[in-house]
């Protein structure tokens, strides 16, 4: 009988700690606008990330690193060719891979190219609710761009569904945060409106789930990642008086975390489905 | 008879209003350098940005979007392809989109480029005094890299040229910058030196510009653009002791713009030519 | 008979006044994660920053800047290809080139770039201890991505090797950075290990000695580097709370030093191996 996921307080901070000191090498292969703050999130949280994306490495340098994110914010073909042997070596190698489908539904070449990515054996699926709900195929949402359009709890159906057809966690980030392997969910309250103003923290987020998933199995990776990411982003986010300032106050929040933070501005809930 | 092309801040303001509003797509193929920051002061200023680029891709994103900003700062010929389709999908369907010629006229295949996507029917042509002159043939001017060499003021009659040659409406910036049509211009005072100092900023009043194409006629978003802009550089600058900080800070001042700060950190002139 | 090359505080804040009064054109051809530090350090430091890789035009480009930095660090064909191009052009022009060999060791397609550039006439070699181990074939180290896992004074024999090998002069940097020709070495003790968690610092040191190359022989330009940006890098570090500032306070420090901050902020000590 496999016990049901479960995750609390007291586990992810344990798997901060773990991270903290194995200092993973994350390989990223990631959109030109997230690399920058993705490199600086990860180094933050206490992870070693390394942005390697040329066909004639991906594949070298999966098999130094500890996990994979796959993210298209910025896809093009040759980058696409890169990500497919990325994703293929860490699945060969049982290395734990995230895929963040950015704007997947926008345009039709970004949702194939998504498709296609999920059916190669990614461990967690991270995205917003317009993302998760095209990726599902579950309704025809029409995302904005690369914005939500779509609420995440509505998406959490969907989610659960992708998590069964492709074998995944699935984690959809919005006002409320979820994560689900299909049959068991978890909810993180926590966060802050103005993460939406500033750029590319869902790819961070992204980021920061592939450096959890270098430490526990990806329920409690993906969990663990909208815990610490969400209470980081709160507590800066309190911090500045704009979007401004936020990239760099969540970088210094995810350096200073501690369980009494952790607690104090991430609330989870979990229940089956 | 057309009337006059005419701005004050009344309408700059309501303009500012209007785009906050409605939160307008705006579709970025721009430098790698200014990717980040771009999007982080559309997101400020209130728009909601992509940047997408692939030939694959940009024709779908086009269709979905409010307006385009085309800046090659990082050029290379895949990419000037998909700006070429991008530009012409524009114009088929009737949306604004707006040219910023980087480093025009450092090498001869900037300059070509440069002066190829100008005859695509940019709405608006945004840059600094050297690449205006550049690309209007009107000197040989020499721009320093990407830096301008020449004075603002000394090109207004190149990109009053420019703007009867191509039809757009040509913004120049530097210590005052300039939006004419060619044959109205105006002036604003805003700004600071400081801004000078931290990189694609340039590039990012281009995505601003964009972005009020998307909720006014060409003459009316760049004069806009360039008031909103310039005085937040100011209320930003003023609050840094050196250029580091100013990329948030200007992020912030955008956030909080309001119609009392712009009409004491703008100053705006209109006049015949 | 050759003079010892040397260097002091002196000799540092006269090469700092000279590059803020010439504002030299600065070619990057860098990875996609350094090119926005890399372009704010160079612009508080008082260069004049431009990155540009199309293999149609980087040669045209070289012949306008004063000196140019390559950066292996997110390298893909076609960009080796430009570097090349470029590589060959500065020295045909006898214009400095500094090679940052960023994660050589990581993967055989990145250690074997590095070993090409590396015999095309770099002027300055820079890098961490991982990177020039591997890079002089000293050792097999065995880099963890991007990230140093050896001693900077452990690779000082190793980088004179690797100097007279290629006639660069090479610098190490680390807890202490090196440089040496091969027969003297100068070492600087500055900086902050905070430094280490913040992206692309490194990068940009890489590019602020490409600066510095700019106005004055390698030896001094590649000591001055290290002096000024480690004594920028410590004084930023004290004024931070966590790495997240690190990147805008460096380049306030850099905006802002001066020859007491130098002398104060950066110890050095020049010494024949």
């Amino acid at each position: 009988m496999t016990t049901q996921p479960y995750i609390d307080h007291a586990r992810a901070i344990a798997l901060l700690t773990e991270l903290r000191e194995t200092r993973p090498l994350v390989h990223n292969i990631t959109n030109y606008v997230a690399m920058t703050l993705s490199a600086n999130v990860l180094l933050a949280l206490g992870a070693s990330p390394a942005m390697v994306h040329a066909v004639e490495e991906v594949e070298a340098f999966v098999s130094i690193s500890a996990s994979l994110v796959i993210n298209i914010g910025t896809l093009s073909p040759s980058w696409v060719e890169a990500m497919r042997l990325a994703a293929r070596r860490a699945v060969a190698l049982k290395k734990p891979w995230v895929l963040d489908p950015v704007g997947c539904g926008a345009t039709p070449y970004r949702t194939q190219v998504a498709a296609e990515l999920a059916t190669l054996g990614p461990s967690i699926i991270r995205g917003n609710a317009s993302e998760i709900l095209s990726l599902a195929g579950a309704t025809s949402a029409g995302g904005k761009g690369v914005d939500s359009t779509a609420d995440s709890a509505h998406a959490v159906s969907a989610a659960a569904s992708l998590a069964k057809r492709t074998g995944a966690v699935v984690a959809v980030t919005g006002a409320v945060d979820y994560a689900t392997d299909g049959e068991h969910a978890v909810s993180v309250a926590s966060g802050d409106p103005l993460m939406t103003l500033s750029t590319a923290l869902g790819c961070a987020l992204s980021a920061t789930t592939a450096a959890f998933a270098a430490v526990a199995p990806p329920f409690e990776a993906a969990s663990t990642a909208l815990m610490v990411y969400g209470a980081a982003g709160k507590l800066a986010s309190q911090a500045c008086r704009g979007p401004g300032q936020l990239p760099a106050a969540l970088c210094d929040a995810l350096y200073t975390l501690d369980a009494t933070l952790l607690t104090e501005y991430a609330t989870l809930s979990n229940h089956s489905l």
